[in-house]
């Protein structure tokens, strides 16, 4: 892993200059919350990730997560590294203090998330299960419940995770098998296997708390007869303390592309002890409500090995010598110029900036939404549930397409050095290649936004976001230094409701319609979409520039980012408009016989 | 790895119906390479590849090449089948029949490399570099080291590698440090540490014959003083045996991503006695000749492993039962319907099949300009030359960042089960990465290709064959079914030339033009060159089904791929167009430190 570096100025843009977060933190009663105190943490946090998780990022690779007979072992430093997250408050940092957590916003969660994964992807996902975990307990769990688990959870003392995946189903959960029979004692015997479930056995806590979906003997069939289940790994007794093992096993861990360090379990249930969470048969509802959280965390992925990619790439192009500038030699002295002063270089390493950039203006905004659930204002509540549910599955697909080609740039940048163990380069592409799988596919994710979000709602919630889009091109039309691209940004709006209204005409006709152009719909969107938080990002930097700001290079730097972005990656809308728009018929006139000739 | 089948019908489309090998075949004198005789060393090439490699590609990976105190073992089997290779005749296949060879066309060996690759990329790399080394010995070797090494290279009893990079050096070759000290028996001392080294050291031959560039004591400075030497890991005695081990040996390996049984090793050279090839100073003249070829193996990698990928990924999509299709439940009496009825699923096999399909087309037609180098006819050799020289890098470049894109789609289609070791989806992409890095990076290629081929020839290269695009779209032009894609292809045809216009004037004014555009320009020309062979596929599939051929299916489903291509890829050309006009200013603009901000 090369080394990293917390993008503190970066983030602190984004929470003070473009996104106003103090005014979100007071409007939601985050009085804790002070900008003194969001840059404090945010350096402590910086801190913690840069200097205890980073180094453990290689040689968690190199070891990796181990089985034996099934005990799972994770790499030296992980368990003392969970410690001291803990022992620093972050677990949990935006948990309810009611059970021991500090009550942070979420949205100031999701930015430690971002460091801790750009430093150590593998470490993160232990925390990350068990913060999805906290959460649908506390969304759903009793009383009883939350006083059992949650308190523990907050203290790291236990970690979490959520089973859904079986080895015949993960995108269709409809037809899991997994069995849970009622008990005299009004516990449930849970009985199936689960794979892919990340934490589900390590040696970092003293229980593990397994949440997992699972069938009621007389269950509706498909979705509506799922159920979700708090199964614990040790049974509690009435001390609230682990007691004896439960009836759940993990019988492999997964050999896997990269994140390595991360233990994804093979869970055997056999008769385990479980408790129903939430209504019965309502057990993919209560996953759904947590699913914005964790899709964002999961998008942010493709930022952080994105990130840590433009670091690697960054000093290694300072560094490495080769070749002359065509222009004439610029480091004379030396046998040759630093990469960094050839075009194409500086072309990778613009592409790599401004989609990491981009994507986290994009994750900031959704994060902020998710405070505002969180507001008195029940109209501001309502319009952030709508632009949460629009931009989330934009948020998964597009920041982890885009941070893959990102992390692959980074590593071509170091041409065969990239490509070897030594430099890390390859590490942070074999972690990012899950991203864009996980947690829904992003095939899925395309479904969700153009299917279920914007044509369910027969497009309102696609106009939620153009309408801010609109209302910025309108403010900023005759902006003297940024018209051009403010006209381009509102034309590509336009075409975005003109394409949906155009798929969504064809599909009334043939269901069809919306798969044929789902992915490249989404893509269009997450192009206009950085479109938009570019020029949010270029009029801010213009009125500092001009505000005579001490910092010139770093706002100089931003407009030179935009405008990269609108000459170079935004031209991409176009072909994904065009792709979007060639309907579903020649991807349905083969037969599946065809495909193998 | 998923089974390999090799391509066999696809390859004859190319071979006898789009390009028509038989009249090269006879023009070139390959009386041998008779249709029946192509046929039937396909099969047999199918067969071993089928049998003995593909069995070896997943235990060759996870064993990998082991180095111990400067011995490298290969995995379990690849001795054995490097036997089988040899014992088959396919060694030498193409080579010289003066020293062994069958003498048969370069096309045909390259067909079989593709089948090589296809099964066991890194198997393939070991007979791959011998053939490099032979390569370079024929064209430049005096008779003496012809007769020396030639032979024994043929039969497989020695092997060969190209030792170029150095540790602070791999594109920017003028800097290398290794160098050659004339001695009294007219041999050379060579001294120096050589990278990267694939197959520099193992134990599938009896002796390794390393083609090493280094620099004489008196050598001009940059790359008009290298020289080529050939450096025996055994001397060779006055009986042409090998006798007391050279002044060479293994260092270390390297751990990669990828391709872990191909041995990537570090060579030191320790006054190892070396022998003048070719003249001094000239040696990397004589590296070029062979780059064509060897540029071309490495762009079929990206084939190779799209190839694999796409047919792990059908037969996948065909067994993986998951979600109704959206038009109704096609398979009722499952539990779920194949993955392959849904319209996305459809998109990225169709999107990998558009590209796999192009690219062989595109890569054997390039292989065809191969074997006319060998025309008695001195205009045809002219023109071939011509158009190699122009195609090759859009073949290394295009084929191996498309390749990437389909292997990596192939690993999306399996979801989870893409990233776990078992399936080997994920091998396919960790092996497929460093095709875009070595045997130049795809961004020198771009910088090949419009720089020194298309701009250094004043646009000639690129009008040698926009003009064979231009004239098959007149003689299309009124296609009845495909004169919509003609036109298409016209106007992209006409863009090319104007884009380059615009390009090479900026370009006289500032040299960073080029590199500010060169990648995208490449991408660009690998669009439209593939737009340009998917017609011609579609004019001989359309011809095929009008005349009543009994294989309906197959021409349509090339029909098919081919309009998929034009509406949904061929589009991609817009952004480039875009990207590669947007000039080197935004790039240039930032100064070093603007990018760490």
């Amino acid at each position: 892993m090369p080394d990293y570096k917390a993008p503190l100025r970066d983030m602190r843009f984004l929470f003070d200059e473009v996104f106003d977060f103090p005014a979100t933190y007071t409007a939601i009663g985050a009085n804790d919350a002070s900008p003194d105190m969001v840059g404090a943490i945010l350096e402590e946090g910086a801190k913690f990730c840069e200097q205890v998780l980073a180094p453990l990022n290689r040689s968690g690779d190199e070891e990796g997560a181990q089985w034996h007979d099934g005990v799972v072992t994770t790499p030296k430093g992980f368990k003392e590294a969970f410690a001291q997250y803990v022992e620093g408050g972050w677990n949990g940092l935006a948990a309810d203090p009611a059970y021991g957590g500090q009550g942070l916003p979420h949205s100031l969660g999701l930015v430690i998330a971002e460091m801790v994964g750009t430093a150590n992807t593998s470490w993160g996902m232990y925390p990350g299960l068990t913060h999805g975990a906290m959460s649908a307990i506390h969304a759903h769990g009793s009383a009883e419940q939350k006083d059992t688990y949650l308190t523990k959870l907050t203290e790291g003392r236990w970690t979490g995770t959520m089973c859904l995946t079986e080895p015949h189903c993960g995108t269709d959960l409809g037809i899991i098998k997994t069995r849970a029979v009622p008990q005299a004692d009004g516990s449930y015997a849970v009985s199936g296997t689960k794979i892919f479930i990340s934490a589900g056995e390590h040696d970092m806590s003293e229980n593990i708390i397994h949440l997992v979906l699972a069938k009621l003997p007389d269950a509706p069939a498909g979705t509506k007869g799922i159920s979700l289940f708090i199964v614990p790994k040790f049974n509690v007794n009435a001390d609230g303390e682990p007691a004896e093992r439960n009836g759940v096993s993990c019988g492999s861990i997964e050999h896997k592309m990269g994140i390595k360090a991360s233990a994804t379990c093979v869970m055997n249930f056999d008769s385990a002890k479980g408790f129903l969470i939430g209504e019965a048969n309502k057990g993919l509802n209560c996953m759904f409500t947590m699913m914005n959280h964790a899709r964002l965390g999961t998008g942010m992925q493709g930022l952080c090995n994105g990130e840590a990619s433009y670091q690697g790439a960054v000093r290694y192009a300072n560094d490495r010598l080769q070749m002359r500038a065509l222009t004439g030699p610029k480091a004379p002295d030396k046998p040759a110029d630093p990469i960094i002063v050839h075009p194409d270089v500086r072309r990778m390493l613009l592409t790599m900036k401004a989609f990491n950039e981009g994507n986290r203006a994009l994750a900031y905004f959704t994060a902020q939404l998710l405070d505002l659930l969180h507001s008195p204002d029940a109209e501001q509540v309502a319009e952030a549930e709508g632009l949460l549910a629009f931009l989330t599955p934009i948020c998964k697909a597009f920041m982890t397409d885009t941070g893959l080609e990102v992390t692959s740039l980074g590593m071509q940048v170091f041409g065969g050095h990239g490509y070897i163990r030594e430099w890390g380069m390859e590490q942070l592409m074999r972690d990012c290649r899950i991203a864009p799988i996980y947690e829904g596919t992003n095939g899925i994710q395309a479904l969700d936004l153009l299917g279920r979000k914007v044509l369910g709602s027969q497009g309102k919630a696609l106009r939620s976001f153009t309408k801010i889009v609109h209302k910025f091109c309108q403010a900023q039309a005759e902006h003297p230094q940024l018209k051009a691209q403010v006209a381009e940004l509102a034309r590509l709006n336009q075409q975005w409701g003109e394409l949906t209204t155009r798929i969504g005409m064809a599909a009334m006709k043939n269901p069809d319609e919306v798969g044929a152009a789902s992915v490249d719909y989404l893509m269009y969107s997450g192009y206009v979409t950085l479109g938009y938080f570019w020029l949010r990002m270029a009029t801010v930097a213009q009125a500092k520039l001009e505000a005579g700001s001490a910092e010139q290079a770093f706002y100089q730097a931003k407009l030179a980012t935009a405008e990269f972005y609108f000459k170079r990656l935004l031209p991409r809308a176009g072909a994904h408009l065009a792709a979007a728009d060639a309907g579903s018929e020649v991807l349905m006139r083969l037969s599946a016989e065809h495909f193998t000739l």
